[in-house]
């Protein structure tokens, strides 16, 4: 196979890997192309979400992953996404057949969230030790003038979480560490963690709520992400300026999650989870946004509140009844256990 | 100096030196904040254009380039760069002020082309080798409704360059190479060289012609990147499905250009040139185009046409009547001048 030079890709290259098979939706007005820098789109409104997240990986899943955490940060404004540009850093020795690897998963993506690949730049170059997939994605509101932020929780807010706590952890850990985990776990666990990768989107819940709930009860919406859950909701708190009280035992924790983190030994409250979802309501809603979600098959459960004091720090309480204090972001346990493996 | 963690810049960093002084125009509702992931807009019309490219280097120069380079892609949809998502990638080792130097150039430029940071990333990762910087702009149109392609020039359309041929490579053969030139050429060529970064941006030229003339006389317009201006061209061809003629003799070049290409043996007309902007006109109104812009201190010039036959392919047509076939997009003469310096 060969080689592609270093530079931006070849003309038949971005016309036969990259923007091949492409799909645009309607309200692209100008697509994608050749000899064009820009794309144009028309929205329904003249609210416009935007979002942009990296990813590293060479495979197909991680092009997938880039379109989906970015995808969920549009979500989680309670909007849809709709307009994705990626940039593609490729390093040296890179074939045709590794950016078509990528794009075959990023189509993929865009095609579960119904977004439209618009615009975006992919070049080899030997700035880069592993594919780098940086995605921005542009979205629309779900309800025309209308947004939620991380930021809008208010004093006694009820917490919700979607699904569990290191969903994404638990299926990267299931894939990566397959061979080592195959001998402490049954593998009945590896491969329901590997299923994980159908829950990393949010769109699901938030479309579910959003369509069933006044929106102006739904305060703020948060995906988890690096930090894991503990991460995620002292974000909440720090945008919204608000203190918090979350419950250890109420919070829910696939099997997968408990096993896996059991014999690597980690914290599975502090490890990366896209796909968790943190959702803070009036306290006279929240009770039915979680039936209405168990009924459409998305575990949820309210794990604890917001509250006036302390903003931005936080406790959670454990089942034996002490208090951790959460006033900074944690380190994911993702990171840190890459980097014990790295030593 | 400390250096940074690995992953995700700390709380601490993000707030005092990405988002320290960040100036957000009154359109942005939902700003960059910590704990926020995306950014919520306001648009006057519902049309957006958006536009990704990145640029790499750890200078001040490179994060305000990132803003330029992005800002237009949108202009020459004859539209306003309204709201910039930067994705900062840092390889190990970084400290604090390398964050904040880049950050200070991407608020220089944002504030020239009053553009708002709406959002981003920005992380410290062993993936990179220097610091990449990945920009993503989103604009909208100067004329409610109405946007400018690079596919849409006509037949018998005069084809106009703006300022001159090889524009950015010139001043960055005199930054980087500035200790080597000095032998060669007049210390006030690579003293002027330099001063070629005030013409990166090809808004103001853009702003003049879009307010000046109907634009349904403006057919195309394109900025010269990568490539250089014969890349350039060919690319407006390609993407209306035209063939074209050029005059060398119509072409401008500074002098700044001329003689340092001339020293280290590179075509002009192939050098990298962000600030040239390509526009395909009515022949009926091309040289009002020229006369405005050169009212207004841009030089400009037409330099030939299109032609209905052989699209995408066209003919640059020598001083001495000869013919040199452009049918794909030349590999960039800084490209060849950098590899060959790195054998």
């Amino acid at each position: 196979m060969k080689k592609l030079p270093l530079g931006k890709v070849p003309k038949d290259v971005l016309l036969n890997f990259v923007l091949k098979d492409v799909h645009c939706y309607e309200d692209v007005l100008l697509p994608p192309a050749f000899g064009e820098d820009g794309a144009v789109v028309k929205s329904k409104d003249n609210l416009i979400i935007a979002a942009s997240d990296p990813i590293t990986g060479a495979s197909e899943d991680a092009g997938w992953l880039s379109v989906h955490v970015n995808a969920n940060d549009i979500a989680v404004h309670a909007a849809y996404p709709k307009w994705y540009l990626v940039t593609l850093l490729f390093p040296p020795n890179t074939v045709r057949e590794d950016i078509a690897n990528v794009m075959k998963g990023i189509k993929k993506g865009l095609e579960e969230v119904r977004a439209s690949l618009i615009g975006g730049h992919t070049e080899i170059t030997d700035k880069v030790k592993d594919v780098v997939i940086i995605g921005a994605m542009i979205g629309e509101p779900m309800i025309p003038g209308k947004f939620i932020t991380s930021g809008g929780a208010k004093p006694r807010d009820d917490i919700i979480l979607t699904k569990g706590a290191g969903i994404e952890g638990t299926l990267i850990l299931a894939v990566d560490f397959e061979k080592e985990l195959v001998k402490k776990v049954d593998k009945s666990i590896i491969e329901n963690a590997k299923k994980l990768r159908n829950k990393i989107s949010v769109l699901p819940e938030i479309k579910t709520i959003i369509q069933s709930f006044d929106i102006e009860y739904i305060h703020a919406m948060h995906d988890v992400t690096e930090g894991g859950l503990l991460g995620g909701v002292h974000e909440m708190a720090y945008a919204s300026q608000l203190g918090f009280e979350i419950y250890e035992e109420k919070i829910p924790i696939l099997k997968e999650t408990k096993e896996i983190c059991k014999v690597l030994n980690l914290d599975p409250l502090k490890l990366i989870s896209s796909g968790s979802l943190l959702i803070a309501t009036d306290p006279t809603i929240s009770a039915n946004i979680v039936k209405m979600l168990k009924q459409e098959g998305i575990n949820a459960a309210i794990i604890g509140h917001f509250i006036e004091e302390n903003p931005g720090v936080g406790y959670l309480i454990k089942r034996n009844g002490s208090k951790e204090i959460i006033s900074e972001p944690p380190i994911d346990e993702l990171w840190r256990f890459l980097s014990m493996r790295s030593i």
